[in-house]
């Protein structure tokens, strides 16, 4: 049987692909510390739980293809005390973060189309841009620099007659670097001179550790054609399983189009849009604890990174991920190397190889990216661990 | 800005297109009686609210992307009973069975491909299929025999080298229209000598009416490679604000494929997995309860129809829904006729139209859909209103 050539361009998630030699070094009674996968271990607020057992509805029906009222006010609500107002019909609730921008890329590339994204990038834009038979055209960065991206010059190189849209991750995934203001707004202008869209991943927007403030590509009122932001209550709120996000833009064709795709799924989860809701009367306060909780994890991992000979990694600013250069060349050889040779007191651990991160063949080789997911004794024993087999790797 | 060529293709949902219009109605005090919305107004069962109110994790993290292990095994002892029987890795979950079918599509369909689907048609398709960058051939049917299509030498007739796959909706959404064995069988064969998928959309499997026994695709398995059943609780357990569904295939290379867009969008709603998985325990006096229920509505519907002179419709066999043609012109302009100038007593009524069902232009301007998911008494007034708007329409 023949299949789309769609799919075939398309590839299994690099975080799942160790899979196998985790199970098999569990077998071998081997305990592994995470630290590839984004799932968070922090409580989700108590306000979700609390919904979701006063929820009681005779017959568990559709809810409105754009997603419930109450939902949809208490998101503008929150986006009005940050000074970004939206009228209801700007916001579409969508089935996670992924179905926004899923939707988003949809409607804008066709066959052939290009989409600007600065590398490395979180894998998963590769298989929602080959489903619209489109390409992801990296801006490239390096390791030495903090992956920094933000260049004029750099991201106009780059621009062909195809490309149609930059996709930015702000705070990135996997980097977690930081736009600055400046660079927001330059980034914002070049969409508008060349009239691309600009589609904010802002999934990690509440996590920055050096007092920067909150920022986010909705507050640009003046590129209201050109700014589609994907949202997410999934790192927010660590809501993850809640799957519930939504896709917000002040350009009303787009969202007439985004809207067909809405309608055509008919309905995301109603129980969690009812959870979702309940999950934005939490205060500031929570946001402020739980910067400060992965700002702690941050800097324990940084530490121990600068310890390690020949890592280089420039302190990021922001998410809960960085991306780091080690002393080897193939960060997969490693990874597999440690699950299958490498024990310290029957421990392990295991990170995301940087490769599959990047567009551009061969560049990642020797990267890897580290999810500070993980309480402060576990990250300090996980981040022991790959110091160790650091050493032992070479020693062999 | 320059949109996708695909959305492009793309329309609103014609079940939400008068919705203006009911607005209006509304405001002028008229109560409407809906036939166009497939929403049951049958109680989920309790277990499903049971098993919300039961949930509690500290953190609501991802689930596995193909599913949770509890609702697959509990999808699988349901094919078990039905004497079909899949291992764990053949079934993936998905957001509803939409998705499940968006993501076989995907998986199948290039730019300029095609799929054989019977018109009149679900219109979701449409979206699904311009996803795709692909197109729906129709096959041909009447209303005057029963809108049957399962016939070998008409189907073939419309496969052209480009035809990939063949995609039936059995029992028929908006038909109602019900496949005998033997036209499964030799739906089955079609596919396997043209090297066609035959992707069983069979949401309304349990709603039969003639005592014909519970029918699926799934039981083929000498078609293995060709089979995928698109499936999902939200009309067999009146849960569709869940939106959970499965695609089940014994075809690995498709699962493989199918595995990369579950990835891309990481899992499906937790807590929804948790509630489906509750929804399989309830016995077969549910289903046999429900049936009862909605064949005692189809009845009530048929009977009123067959009093209004000049309506075909042959007796539908299975679904909640039927297509009518009506002695109107068109559909279109007296469901808005019915809405802003006619009342009984202070009440209109609403069904689909029928041409937005179909792909070849011109037809079904003078058929409805109509989804009797009504109470008995409601139902009854409902075809009064449609009967007494016909007469006064004619009277104008």
């Amino acid at each position: 049987m023949k299949f789309s050539s769609k799919v075939e361009r398309c590839r299994l998630s690099p975080m799942r692909k160790f899979h196998p030699y985790a199970v098999a070094a569990e077998a071998k009674g081997r305990r592994i510390y995470h630290l590839n996968i984004g799932q968070p271990d922090i409580a989700t607020p108590q306000a979700c739980m609390d919904a979701v057992h006063h929820f009681n509805q005779k017959v568990l029906a559709y809810a409105p293809s754009p997603g419930i009222p109450e939902l949809i006010e208490a998101i503008r609500g929150y986006y009005d005390a940050l000074d970004m107002h939206f009228s209801p019909d700007e916001i579409l609730v969508t089935t996670g973060g992924s179905e926004a921008l899923a939707i988003a890329l949809q409607c804008i590339l066709d066959e052939g189309d290009e989409i600007l994204i600065p590398e490395p990038f979180y894998p998963n834009y590769n298989t929602m841009t080959a489903t619209c038979g489109a390409y992801i055209h990296p801006i490239p960065t390096s390791p030495e620099d903090g992956y920094h991206y933000a260049d004029r010059a750099k991201i106009e190189a780059e621009i062909t007659p195809r490309t149609r849209a930059m996709l930015i991750t702000n705070p990135g995934n996997p980097t977690g670097a930081l736009l600055t203001e400046e660079e927001m707004r330059m980034l914002v202008d070049v969409a508008k001179e060349h009239d691309l869209f600009l589609i904010g991943d802002e999934a990690y927007r509440e996590f920055f550790y050096g007092g920067e403030g909150l920022r986010s590509f909705g507050k640009y009122e003046d590129a209201a054609e050109n700014v589609i932001l994907a949202d997410t209550v999934s790192k927010r709120f660590s809501a993850c399983g809640a799957r519930i996000g939504c896709l917000i833009s002040r350009n009303h064709t787009l969202l007439g189009h985004a809207m067909k795709y809405c309608q055509s799924r008919l309905s995301v989860a109603t129980l969690d849009q009812v959870a979702a809701a309940a999950l934005y009367t939490v205060g500031p306060e929570y946001f402020t604890a739980v910067r400060e909780e992965y700002k702690r994890r941050r800097d324990t991992v940084m530490e121990a990174l600068k310890k390690i000979p020949g890592v280089v990694c420039r302190t990021p600013r922001g998410a809960f991920y960085l991306m780091a250069a080690l002393p080897v060349d193939d960060a997969d050889a490693f990874q597999k190397w440690l699950l299958e040779e490498f024990e310290d007191n029957g421990d392990t651990v295991m990170f995301a190889p940087g490769e599959p991160f990047y567009a551009t063949p061969g560049k990642g080789k020797n990267e890897i990216r580290i999810a500070y997911v993980l309480c402060q004794k576990d990250l300090e024993r996980a981040m022991e661990l790959l110091a160790k087999g650091i050493e032992a790797y070479h020693a062999r």
